[in-house]
């Protein structure tokens, strides 16, 4: 797979490090990004991984042969309608959005279709840090790539970006993008919800400091994601909300009725509920 | 400080580990332990942790200067009793459950008071192994033990204790027994039921092979703790039932909160949310 002119916008650490990925490959041409604040890509130009810096979308995309727009959800589907104004007939277009039913949803609500040339993705990769300086050539190695196409989706568009994904290193996977919606709400969102909910919780008691300090190994992981970016988790909260309401609802369901186990000792009952969560959890997880 | 004589009773992983830790201070003369099955003593033995090995609590204690009950909670105040009819006069007991308010209720009902040489404590340390062949001389060491003695317990009986964990290389820690109950029912107990009922809900949904499959850092983490022992579990739930029903029962609360701002898109609400309980968890957690 040669990809001529790749066109990142929104280079930070998932764009950035899908261009050094690439350059590992050697089937990369030059890489153009968009930048607001250019000094930003000072070092990604200097180490070479970054040919051109553009502050302009027309100019970033002009020559592109594909873009990959890697900024947060909520910005997707602007930048794709103004992609489109600029750039070559043919180019492929996709993202790295997290939640893929609001993109897809705005796209038919200001430009009356998903284009044919737009492939919806979703890399299950990061770290903790953020930005084009903390990028790295194996991130992806290993890790999953959704992409959602739709019934209009070109043949050909799906097929460059899931070779560019696997380029990376990245096993990619074919979901509809509800059902993508649903397993990332159930896999990150609601956890990451649950885990924000706890800490404020714990957060509250008069004996905060000894909370803390005697955090043992179950509070210490759970409350890790609840450090993530505040921004970020609102606004997953706000595009993916049918979904995570759904099941939070069905979560609060199941943790009354746990509740009443507990309140009324059925010893039988509370074996039962852990017995059936160890045996789900062991038969997926090493 | 000197130990002629330990006798452990239950020494798994937990019971093992203080006895080794305590080998390596050479402050330790012999150690007695009680074995319904010696064979599993054998490699302890044959490893020099243990000099011996009795299949009766009279000959387990007779001798012993500290008696470390190191069963599951449920069976302490039985064995605290029992200890008592066999051991000198002036032996110190402790033990190392989870719960406490529990063993000090039973051994008010059973024998009408707490005995002043018994002192409650629980060290927050551990793996995922068990057994008295998986212990390690260094599980104490940087660890908490909270101590959590009672007006009536002797001052003598708390420094040994005392003593006793910091030789095995621990931070000792005392609180009164309901608020040790508290501060675990909070960052031990409520997210581990939390995350037993995360694995339970998503083992229910069709798309339950995906869920796995795609569960990144998030589930994992929060998946793990819903690995550990069912029955311990149960019982752990079960002895603290009134510190974990109430702070479940804020929880839900607290996510039924939640579940609205989602539900009504509140972005400032969200935001409030998570900032709070990220600035909450920063503060205490590098």
């Amino acid at each position: 797979m040669n990809i001529n002119t790749l066109a990142v916008i929104g280079a930070g650490l998932i764009g950035g490090s899908l261009i050094r990925a690439l350059r590992d490959t050697n089937a990369l041409g030059r890489v153009v990004v968009y930048a607001r604040t250019p000094e930003k890509m000072g070092a990604a130009v200097k180490l070479g991984w970054v040919d051109q810096v553009e502050t302009t979308l027309a100019a970033t995309v002009v020559d592109a042969d594909v873009i990959v727009i890697a900024t947060p959800p909520a910005l997707v589907a602007g930048f794709v309608a103004e992609v489109l104004e600029h750039c070559k007939s043919g180019a492929v277009i996709t993202d790295v959005g997290s939640i893929k039913g609001e993109i897809v949803q705005e796209l038919i609500r200001t430009l009356g279709n998903v284009p044919e040339h737009f492939v919806p993705g979703h890399p299950i990769a990061g770290t903790e840090k953020s930005g084009i300086d903390a990028a790295l050539s194996r991130l992806y190695v290993g890790r999953t790539v959704i992409v959602t196409p739709l019934p209009n989706t070109e043949a050909q568009a799906l097929a460059t970006v899931t070779m560019m994904w696997q380029s990376a290193g990245a096993e990619v996977v074919t979901m509809d993008v509800a059902q993508h919606d649903a397993v990332l709400a159930a896999t990150s969102h609601l956890p990451h919800v649950l885990a924000y909910a706890l800490v404020n919780q714990l957060s509250q008691m008069s004996t905060v400091e000894d909370v803390f300090r005697f955090a043992a190994g179950g509070f210490r992981d759970f409350s890790r994601i609840a450090s993530s970016d505040p921004i970020m988790w609102r606004d997953i909260c706000l595009g993916n909300h049918e979904a995570i309401t759904q099941m939070l609802s069905e979560y609060i369901t199941s943790l009354q009725s746990l509740q009443k186990k507990i309140a009324s000792q059925d010893a039988q009952g509370l074996l039962d509920f852990f017995q059936h969560a160890k045996k789900s959890r062991d038969a997926h997880f090493e």
